[in-house]
């Protein structure tokens, strides 16, 4: 028995150096602080943050910096070839002797322009307190509603709120809390907050490239977009890349009478119907030969794309059409694919302004969703090569009234804008252990695990060239109108989020 | 000897009485009167008649009741259910005994809108007399030179100068002539001049139908349009009709991002451009069964057609393409056959305003040049039972939410515009052969038969109202800028006009 107990007492002693301070109930911590930390929020989102204009982002980076100095981080403005991006770090008391040692945050504090008229309120730059009204309408409540408690449904609306200044709070709340509640963090922390995500992030490769140092790491994590539909929990390893292409088809050098010319003279919108029709088949699957080549979906993941708790129902409904193009056996393993997507297509007029012509051109906007297994340079140029194999002579111009007499069947292909990349981290690396373990503290479940969303990421770039394992953590509502007019966050979700950031720098080395 | 003699007399005395007055030598008599129309021609061009104002169309019903009277014709402005239609006849003082006895002629007087600052001249309502300059540009010339002579390419300049105002003035000239050489017409002449040709005579055929006695006449001819491109003497026997369809195929409800939704929501452009291609083959033959039925052009015809002196290499050219489609062997057998035609063809948007989308529909604009052998609501009727065969649901209105999701394929038909008919006469019956004898009084050559021209004219439902032999004698240059700015006439083809009809007026029965 008194060996027993001495046992106890050793595993006792061991766990609790271990863990140098008791398990912190996050939960508690957060009902207990929160509200104090609406006043700091509102004093953020007050301060418009479009990159397109100039002004307005100096008076972000100096609000930032007053908040993470209060709070024993050190900042830097680091220049760009555009706007300043804002940086903070702070060492831990006591270092952590696991293989994460170094945490990297992503965020961006600058939000989409506004169209104040699109608004229901008086300023989209004046954060609003709303709830839900029986008629199902956003109602507008008083912020000092605040003070007394929250529902996890109310929301708050201004721009900028979800995408991405929320995260940013949920992070200087997290750490006050902590400051107040004396927990520390074992890592060191680095905090890189964009100023020209919204516009594409075009300088930010540079600037990593340029502080690599400075933004060396073990662990990149990227705390931007919403979580699954469902609201769940949610993790994403990876997102789809983008190229773009155009093809243009040609008819008589300009329009002509289609009574007087129809029959004789070809048709360019016919010519475009019967290229793009040649490239995929009726379930939307692309027929190109090679198109799809190198990608292999293993039974473990195969099983984690089939467990996101995504309703086909509710997507049919919701966009409105009976079945589904079937790439993959489910949504998620459709993204798993490239897509060959006509975004644009336009021949000449339709309607009233339609006239009763041959027209003289076709143009086809087409978008590639990639993945890391389809290098753009190669599906371009199966592309390519399958339109040259119907007769067509590709040219990367208009072609001269010579090639047009010359050649039968003439394509332009171009490239319209510039790519964006895609990445993805493998499941089950130790970053994801660890992360996935921290989930579960704030949530006490598994995240639903995202292998690769469809859509694109401009900071891409910025994650290959820091060459470091990057996880998104979604905190907000997805239906958050991001982009759009109305946007805000849910309380649920603020709330949830400080929780979150709280188990993340506190959560412990896993094995 | 005598007897022989005898005979040639008795032979000369038949063939005095045959032809009661000595054959008028037609080229004489226009040149020596000709200068003498200028200043009639000049007032009648000051007038405007835009169909679309209202008030624009009395003073010309005024001036051209005051000249057809003047040259002993009775004449009416008759009543239909939009601008009056002018008219008028004169009896023969001899009628012939022949088979043909009253000729019903069709012209009009209305012109096209005019946009005065594209003309190259004060005002498109005075006319202005210009030759081509060293530089190949039109120059302005003296009007008073056209009082010492003419060159036949100067041109004069106007609205309405040869669509359709200077048919009806050579036919003035004509008749004037033919007053002061004291020529009779053996026939009884009916002319009817529309008021409304240019905003597609919506009121003509019910016209016809309540003035159909008043308009009987064994042989109608439309002195309307332009001669062949090689400015030869030209007959026409009938035109293409058409008919307009417009095809919608649907993706997503509202458009959906082409990250998330690539390669799941169905892509309407790429339903649009797999139906559309499989309409037609890759010489834009008609691959729908049934489409071509009941066409058939015999040897004799296939030699007229072959006989037109187009030159492929000069549509070619100006056209610029390198081959055009395979319809018919060449480009006047082309147009004996319905086209099928994408007009226009639209989904989303291109160049800086497209987006990365899954677009919601694609509309196609399809226009589908009629001859007499296809019945359109045949042709309408063999489209839809080709797109039904591709597994679609045909709707005449956009789906209901409730059909987008039982339907995986659905396409909206609709008709956007009026049809309008084709129509055709016969080469060789009796009418032909007689105008033809004019044409190589006239020319002395054979005219250029056009079996069917490939556009639409709005008479055609006149035409079939009045049934009776048509046939088009068009008189003016094929490049006078008809509907366009600064629209012309070539003085040779104003004199030959009036040549032409002297002679059409004066021809004898033939055998």
């Amino acid at each position: 028995m008194k060996k027993l107990l001495l046992s106890l007492c050793i595993f006792s002693l061991i766990s609790l150096f271990a863990s140098a301070q008791p398990k912190p109930n996050l939960e508690s911590i957060v009902q207990k602080h929160v509200k104090n930390y609406y006043a700091d929020l509102y004093d953020f989102m007050v301060l418009p943050s479009n990159a397109h204009i100039k002004e307005q982002i100096q008076p972000n980076l100096d609000w930032l910096k007053k908040a993470f100095e209060k709070r024993g981080f050190s900042t830097e403005a680091l220049p760009t070839g555009g706007h300043p991006v804002f940086f903070a770090e702070k060492k831990p008391a006591t270092p952590t002797s696991g293989p994460l040692k170094t945490l990297l945050f992503y965020m961006h504090f600058d939000g989409q322009p506004v169209e104040p008229e699109k608004w229901q309120q008086e300023s989209p730059y004046k954060p609003v307190l709303k709830k839900r009204g029986a008629n199902g309408q956003w109602e507008k409540i008083d912020w000092n509603n605040l003070q007394t408690g929250y529902d996890p449904e109310w929301r708050i609306f201004a721009r900028a709120v979800s995408d991405d200044k929320g995260p940013i709070l949920m992070l200087l709340a997290a750490l006050d809390m902590m400051q107040k509640e004396s927990i520390n963090s074992p890592y060191h922390i680095k905090v890189i907050l964009d100023s020209e995500e919204e516009i594409g992030a075009p300088h930010l490769a540079e600037a990593v490239k340029k502080y690599k140092e400075k933004l060396a790491a073990d662990f990149l994590m990227v705390m931007d977009g919403g979580r699954h539909l469902s609201n769940e929990p949610t993790l994403t390893y990876g997102c789809r890349g983008i190229a773009t292409i155009t093809l243009t088809t040609y008819g008589p050098k300009t329009p002509q009478h289609s009574g007087h010319y129809g029959n004789y003279a070809p048709n360019p919108a016919l010519r475009m119907a019967q290229l793009l029709a040649s490239m995929k088949d009726e379930d939307g699957r692309v027929t190109i030969p090679g198109y799809y080549d190198g990608i292999s979906i293993d039974a473990d993941a195969r099983k984690i794309l089939a467990a996101v708790p995504d309703s086909p129902e509710n997507i049919r409904q919701k966009l409105g059409f009976a079945a589904p193009d079937k790439v993959g056996a489910n949504y998620q393993e459709a993204l798993q694919y490239p897509s060959l997507n006509i975004r644009g297509l336009v021949c000449a007029n339709i309607g009233e302004k339609a006239n009763t012509i041959v027209p003289e051109e076709a143009i086809a906007e087409i978008d590639l969703r990639l993945v890391p297994e389809t290098d753009p340079d190669r599906l371009v140029s199966l592309i390519k090569k399958h339109i040259e194999g119907k007769g067509y002579v590709i040219l990367n111009r208009k072609p001269t009234d010579e090639e047009r007499l010359k050649y039968p069947k003439i394509v332009t292909l171009t490239e319209r804008e510039s790519r964006m990349l895609p990445f993805r981290t493998d499941f089950g690396i130790y970053p994801d252990r660890w992360l996935t373990a921290a989930m579960m503290r704030t949530f006490g479940k598994e995240p639903i695990k995202i292998r690769m969303t469809g859509g694109s990421v401009p900071i891409v770039p910025f994650l290959r060239e820091l060459n470091l394992p990057a996880i998104h953590v979604p905190m907000v509502n997805m239906d958050n109108n991001q982009h759009a007019a109305n946007e805000n966050l849910r309380l649920g979700n603020y709330v949830e989020g400080i929780k979150t950031w709280m188990a993340i720098l506190t959560q412990e080395q896993v094995k």
